[in-house]
């Protein structure tokens, strides 16, 4: 008998995040972070990440029904409190990014060194999801 | 007046899910989606995807008090409900991909073509949270 060799994931492409508002939702996204609307609505945006990944946004409990699109249907999803995600940036980006926090009123909740020498800054988002920036050496694969 | 350029995102590189129970999740993130541990504990668990993204995995309502390390505080956070993340994989691979979850008994919620090309299956982890295996042709940037 043969082995089967596993299938392999090759990365973790979309990530979600439910929000009360979705308008302040996406004006934070899109000002604060910088990040570009690849498809937007009431309901739903999706954020490019430097072409790498997709954050998703979601208006809380509006994704509760299965969404029947042409091609098939999304199942139900949806979620709550404050959830937690983090996005890398280059080392040389840090004091920019402290920078760009500070001028647009976002408070620096905590920041952290990690025994690889990479570093991170922990913020809210609107909604009150902590969000981190990390420089490379933060885990044995970044 | 100099402009200051905005600084940017790299990517999103860590991603959270909240669970119930740690070893049973961890047990399907490793047997059946194949990935790796890089920490783990009772509480957390950090799972390496490729070497290109982390998922956190966190025990619910484990992680809202502050967690202080010796190089700072990770701010409380956690979440609730069916989450959303998906996982890209090579179009190559979407057979064995079925085979692999039809192998351990994980039932196909929905099956996606999208118009671009790319198609997604829908599944769920032990904790009900949404998970998405998505080929390239979804995004405009995937």
């Amino acid at each position: 008998m043969l082995a089967v060799a596993m299938p392999r994931l090759w990365d973790l492409k979309e990530t979600s995040l439910y929000v009360e508002d979705m308008p302040r939702a996406l004006k934070f996204y899109v000002e604060v972070m910088g990040l570009c609307p690849l498809v937007e609505d009431e309901r739903f945006c999706a954020l490019d990440i430097a072409g790498r990944h997709v954050l998703l946004l979601f208006l809380r409990g509006a994704s509760l029904r299965p969404n029947e699109l042409p091609g098939g249907v999304i199942p139900p999803h949806d979620g709550a409190g404050p959830l937690h995600v983090g996005f890398s940036i280059d080392a040389k980006d840090l004091p920019g990014w402290e920078g760009q926090l500070a001028s647009n009123g976002v408070a620096i909740e905590s920041r952290m060194s990690w025994p690889r020498g990479g570093r991170s800054l922990y913020f809210r988002d609107p909604d009150g999801h902590l969000l981190e920036i990390l420089t490379p050496g933060v885990w044995a694969t970044y």
